[in-house]
């Protein structure tokens, strides 16, 4: 993305004065903003190309500052748990933390001195986020509006993130109502409704379609949630990439679990569910018993009800053709999860 | 401080609809912003106050803000040293940690949950710091010189936290001037350097006013370091609350160790400096050495040159009288460690 990569340029000559040490930490989180799919600054586009907006040069600045956004949030995530690795290869914790091991600084400590330099990354990446907005050029209302946005995102995954933390760390299984309200603060308000909004926002859009595409993101980011659990479980690993026993190994807390403990089947999932030796083996069976509760068929139901709903948004008299047949494909990628 | 009050109540009320964990969390913010001695807004209104500033209601969210990416800062450094107590009391990863522990997390568990509350306590108060600039109702030029500043801040104390984690991480002594540029980065630009030259653009002054107090702000953020040194081994713990025994026991990287490093009697005091079990008898040895080196009369000596230098740059024809009777007590007050 040209913008990304003009201000990466920039703060990598800046970060000259200060050192290489500085120089490869910007190198570093470039890497990790510029590696993905991009999805968020897809999202701004197209909302504001649906909507015949025509600033494009303001509006790929705030494309950009939402996957800042997003860099910083997965960055300082992956620090919170523990994770050194994304999408196969060692993110900016396990980078760091390598170096320190091959420096000869014991495990504990090498993991420390990783998930360090990963705080210090994630701040950039937060702090640079809004500073985005300003090099935009966008003034006035429009650019209120964006940094309300922005804050509203910001605010919202923290609660989530927080939210997630709670439950990660109780005993009980939470409920699919909490369970799903966590996910849309930590994820969905900063990657589906924050960034199709801006969009609409910068092309000039009426409150009415904002507000509409608040709907349909809110929407969508809860299929993609649905998704997410549904393919951590019953998904081909060698499609997603994903392993489909480390969802049930870890405990993580899911639509399909938060469902299944509800009915009589959880008692005979207990003493396997989150065990940290869980086998591929002890794994099918944990599957089957989540099939056999309705777990799964309630998660597709949901999942349905959810996508259905996005439909219906799209389908307002608000709602230009053009914006409509955007979003259509939109999900479609996250019925497939493509994010 | 009124306009963090007003921050602070208005996130508290917003905060309320994600949860009770998540209005906690910003109390605990709160406390950790305004339990200190505001030492930066002090220092923007020093300086806005000595070249007759009269926007008293927008300068003071700009002080609000310096105060506030400091709150980040130190949040975030308190992570990073896996310390969980600041200023004789649980800080926020301290709470959140005996929080865990008293509902049953083991030690290790505890202390990373702790860590985690705080990584996403410290994004809050970075990501609101910078959108406090907004609140203050600055716009234009001002507007973006003071964001400008606030973004130099930011951009040097990361990459003096970077240099820090290489440094301690190091088993060499770096030199005087390494450390001295490390403090300058990680604290002093947004302490002292940052704080006034905002104050001054904010009052209006002319270029060379504010580059002479970036001139004074370096000189007096030096000076600071140094004391900060010299009063973590030869000060008067009862006076400062801090014991003399624990930088020589951690084995930080100081001015007066840089110094000492340089000297023949360094070799005798290899074994024991950085031993996690000195005692303080031990330590007394350490410090007759220190003060055998040189190393305190060196230190002692190059405060007095930053003073002079600071108190030069105040001597300068450009420098109102009323700012020059207002940054005097300044240095007073950084030499009695009043920050």
């Amino acid at each position: 993305m040209r913008v990304l990569d003009e201000f990466f340029s920039s703060s990598g000559r800046r970060a000259h004065q200060h050192g290489p040490q500085y120089v490869e930490l910007w190198r570093q989180l470039r890497h990790s903003t510029t590696g993905g799919k991009l999805f968020r600054p897809r999202m701004v586009f197209t909302a504001y190309d649906g909507l015949g907006g025509v600033d494009d040069e303001a509006v790929a600045w705030v494309g950009a500052a939402f996957e800042l956004l997003h860099t910083a949030l997965i960055v300082h995530d992956d620090v919170i748990d523990r994770d050194f690795v994304r999408r196969g290869l060692p993110n900016i914790s396990g980078t760091y933390r390598d170096r320190a091991l091959a420096a000869g600084a014991p495990q504990h400590e090498a993991e420390h001195r990783g998930l360090s330099a990963a705080v210090v990354a994630g701040d950039l990446a937060l702090f640079y986020s809004y500073r985005l907005i300003d090099r935009s050029g966008v003034t006035g209302r429009r650019r209120r509006r964006v940094l309300d946005l922005m804050d509203d995102a910001l605010f919202a995954s923290a609660a989530g993130e927080l939210l997630d933390l709670d439950y990660s760390g109780a005993i009980s299984i939470p409920t699919v109502d909490s369970i799903l309200t966590m996910a849309r603060l930590k994820t969905a308000v900063y990657s589906f409704e924050g960034p199709l909004m801006a969009g609409a926002v910068m092309a000039g859009a009426s409150d009415a379609v904002v507000a509409s595409l608040e709907d349909f993101g809110r929407e969508l980011g809860t299929a993609y949630q649905i998704v997410d659990d549904l393919l951590g479980v019953f998904g081909d690993a060698e499609e997603t990439g994903k392993s489909t026993t480390s969802d049930l190994r870890e405990g993580k807390r899911t639509v399909l679990v938060a469902h299944a403990a509800s009915t009589e089947i959880w008692r005979e999932m207990v003493p396997l569910f989150g065990s940290p030796t869980l086998s591929d083996l002890e794994a099918d069976g944990l599957r089957a018993k989540l099939d056999q509760s309705g777990a799964r068929a309630y998660a597709e139901a949901l999942l349905a009800e959810h996508v259905q709903r996005a439909r219906n948004v799209l389908a307002r008299a608000e709602m230009p053709e053009a914006l409509r047949a955007g979003l259509e494909p939109v999900i479609e990628t996250v019925l497939r999860r493509g994010r």
